[in-house]
C-alpha cells in the first residue's frame, strides 16, 4: 500500500525539488568526478550489508523534480536505447517509449536496419537510428570496417546521452554483440551509466570486463539471465534461501555493480545493502514488462545529477548508492503502473497497458504541481 | 445466457486453480506421457457417442488458473502461429494478439519476409520471426537448401512452444506449403498441440497424413473449409440435416483428431461426443473473427497442462479429451467476446473491437480475483 503524499517529509524536502540540469560537456566532467568520489569511497560510505525493504515511494518522491519553465529541451533526461534486430523490435520500443512517459526529454533508439521502420512505426516520439548490422547483412572481408562505421555512428552522439540501455530486443548475433561490446567501451570511457537488460545480460554474462568495477553499471536480470549470471560469475546454482547473500555476493564479483533482479520482488544491490521493493505489482507475467524498467533509467539518471551537482542531501546521499536509489524508484514506479493497468485489464494485461499507466503511477505518487 | 458466477461449485473447485506450470523440457516429457495415455485410452473412456450442448461457461471457469505472482515470464503460456505470407498479414496478427489478451505472456509470428515488418507494426507485443519464403523469392536450384534452413530456423523455438497454430493468412505458394509440412512433422515429432485453421486446412486436406491419427491435433474449419474437408476424406457433401453423425465420422476418418466446425452453433468432436456451444454470439461475421478462435489455443494448453500435472479431477478428467475441452473454452470465450462487441459495435462490429472484448469475456465468466 503507498503512504499518502505529504507523509512523508522527505517527500517535500525542497532541496529535492529544485535544481537544475546541466549541459553536456559539463555533464562528462561531473561523472568523472563521481567516478572519483564512488571509487574513493568518500560518497559512498560501505560498512554495512544489511537487508532493508526500500522506502521506494519517499525516493521517488524526493528525487522527482519539479517541472521548471526555464528549462530547454533535453535537460530533463536524453536516453540512448541499444537494441532491436530483425526479430525483436518490440523490446526496444518499450524500453525507450517508457524513459519518455516518465518524464525523459529525448529517447534515441540504435538498433539495425531491418528493424528501424517498424520501431518508427510504433511511435513518431523516438528517435530511431538504422545503424547496427547483424552477420547475413556484413561479408566476412568488410567486417572489420564497417564495425568501426557502427561503433563510430553511436560514439558521436555518445556525450549528449544521460544514460545508455544496453539490450532490449537485441539479439544474439556474434558480429551485432562484437560492436556492441565497442559500444559499451565507449560509454564507459565517457563515463555515461549503463543499464543492461535482455540480451545485453548475454553478452555481459560471456564478457564480464565490460562492466566490471564500473560502478555507473545496473544489470537488470529477470528469473532466466539471473540463472545464467550466477551460473558464470558465482560458479553455483540460484539459492533462493540465500537470495539476499547471494544477490550481495554477485553484484560484489563483478566490482560493484549494481544488480537489480526483478521478481516477485525487486531485490537491489551493488554488493553492500540488499533492499526490496515489494509494493503493487501485477500477477500477469507478459513478456515485455520487464524492457519498461530497464527504460526507467531516467530516474537514475535524476539520481546521479543529485551527485554530479553537489545536491546530495540527507534523504539522497552520503551512504547510499545513487544507482541503487535509481533501481529502487524505477521498481516501484513499475510495479505501481502495473497494478493500475492490471485492475482495468486483468488478465488482458499487456505491456501496452503498463506503459499507458506510467504517467499516472508518477502522478498518484508524486504530482506535478 | 450465461449462468452466474458462483452458480456452478465446478468453478470454484479450487484444485482446478491452484496449479503450477513446469518448464519446456518437463513439458515434452508430460506431453509424451499424455500421448501414451490418450493413445492406451487410460484417460478416455470413449464408450459412448452422444449429442451434448457443452457446459461452456463452465468449462472456462474450471480450467482458468489463478493469477499466481510467483510464477514467472512464459509459464503461463508460449504460443507461435505459422502464417502471414505476401497477401495476408491481418490473420496471423489475430490469432497471434488473441493468445496474448486472454492470457498467454508470449505470442510468436513465423511469416514471410515481405509479411514481417507489417505484421510487427501492427503490435510490439508479438515477437515475429521473417523466416517463410515464397516460391517467387526462390531459385529452383535453392529451394532444397532454403527449404532446410526455414525449417531448422523454427525447429530451434519449437520445445519452447506449448501450441503451434498452423495457417493464419498462409496463402497457398506450394514450396511455402512444403516448408510449412516439414514444420508440422517437426511439431508432431515434438509432441507440440497444433491448431490448423485457414490455408493450413487446405494443407492438411491435401495432405492427410500430417495430422492423421495425431491426438494433439485440433482441425477449425469454417464452412467453406469443412465442405473441402468432407469432399476429400468422407467422398460425400456436406449433410446439414446429419451435421452430428458427419463430424464425428469426420474426425474418426482422421484417426480421432479434434475438429471444431465454426457456425452458428460450433460444433466439436474427436469422433466420439459431438459437442455443441451456442451461448451468445454475434449475427456479424466479418473477416477475421475465426482467426481469433484458432488464436485461443491458449485454453487447449491450459487443459492439456491439466493432464500432463496430473491435476485432471473429476469435471475436466478421465472421460473428457483435453483438445476437446480446450475447443468448447476457446468458442465459448469467443462467442462471448463477439456478442460484447456487437452490443457496442453493431454493423460496424470489426475482428480489432472483438480482440479489444475478450479481457472482458474472460473477466466476466472467470473473475481475476
Amino acid at each position: 500500500m503507498l503512504v499518502n503524499h505529504g507523509m512523508n517529509q522527505l517527500a517535500s524536502l525542497s532541496i529535492a525539488r529544485s535544481y537544475s540540469f546541466a549541459s553536456s560537456i559539463a555533464a562528462v566532467l561531473r561523472r568523472q568526478s563521481f567516478l572519483i568520489r564512488a571509487r574513493g569511497g568518500g560518497v559512498h560510505n560501505k560498512v554495512h550489508s544489511t537487508k532493508t525493504e526500500a522506502d521506494a515511494v519517499s525516493i521517488l518522491r524526493a528525487i522527482t523534480p519539479t517541472l521548471d519553465p526555464t528549462r530547454h529541451k533535453g535537460q530533463a533526461g536524453k536516453i540512448a536505447v541499444i537494441g532491436g534486430c530483425r526479430e525483436y523490435t518490440g523490446a526496444p520500443y518499450f524500453a525507450a517509449i517508457s524513459a519518455l512517459k516518465i518524464g525523459a526529454d529525448l529517447s534515441h533508439v540504435f538498433c539495425t536496419k531491418d528493424a528501424a521502420p517498424v520501431i518508427k512505426s510504433y511511435s513518431p516520439e523516438l528517435i530511431v537510428h538504422p545503424v547496427l548490422e547483424e552477420s547475413y547483412s556484413v561479408r566476412e572481408e568488410e567486417r572489420k570496417q564497417v564495425s568501426a562505421k557502427v561503433v563510430a555512428e553511436v560514439d558521436k552522439w555518445m556525450e549528449r546521452f544521460d544514460c545508455l540501455v544496453v539490450g532490449p530486443g537485441l539479439g544474439r548475433d556474434p558480429f551485432l554483440l562484437d560492436c556492441v561490446s565497442e559500444i559499451m567501451k565507449q560509454a564507459r570511457h565517457s563515463n555515461v551509466p549503463i543499464v543492461v537488460d535482455g540480451d545485453g545480460l548475454f553478452l555481459v554474462a560471456n564478457s564480464l570486463h565490460l562492466v566490471h568495477g564500473y560502478p555507473l553499471a545496473v544489470l537488470t536480470p529477470n528469473v532466466n539471465e539471473y540463472k545464467r549470471l550466477v551460473q558464470t560469475v558465482l560458479k553455483c546454482e540460484v539459492d533462493d534461501a540465500d537470495a539476499h547473500g547471494q544477490l550481495s555476493s554477485l553484484a560484489k564479483q563483478i566490482g560493484g555493480v549494481t544488480i537489480l533482479r526483478k521478481g516477485r520482488s525487486d531485490l537491489i544491490s551493488d554488493g553492500d545493502i540488499v533492499n526490496s521493493v515489494s509494493i503493487c505489482g501485477s500477477p500477469r507475467r507478459c513478456g515485455g514488462q520487464g524492457d519498461i524498467l530497464s527504460g526507467s533509467p531516467f530516474l537514475l539518471v535524476l539520481v546521479l545529477q543529485y551527485f554530479y551537482l553537489g545536491h546530495a542531501k540527507p534523504f539522497v546521499a552520503a551512504d547510499r548508492n545513487p544507482t541503487v536509489l535509481g533501481c529502487i524508484a524505477g521498481s516501484a514506479l513499475l510495479r505501481k503502473a502495473a497494478s493500475l493497468a492490471f485492475e482495468t485489464r486483468k488478465r488482458s494485461t499487456l505491456t501496452t497497458d503498463i506503459i499507458e499507466c506510467l504517467g499516472r503511477s508518477l502522478e498518484d505518487i508524486c504530482p506535478a504541481y
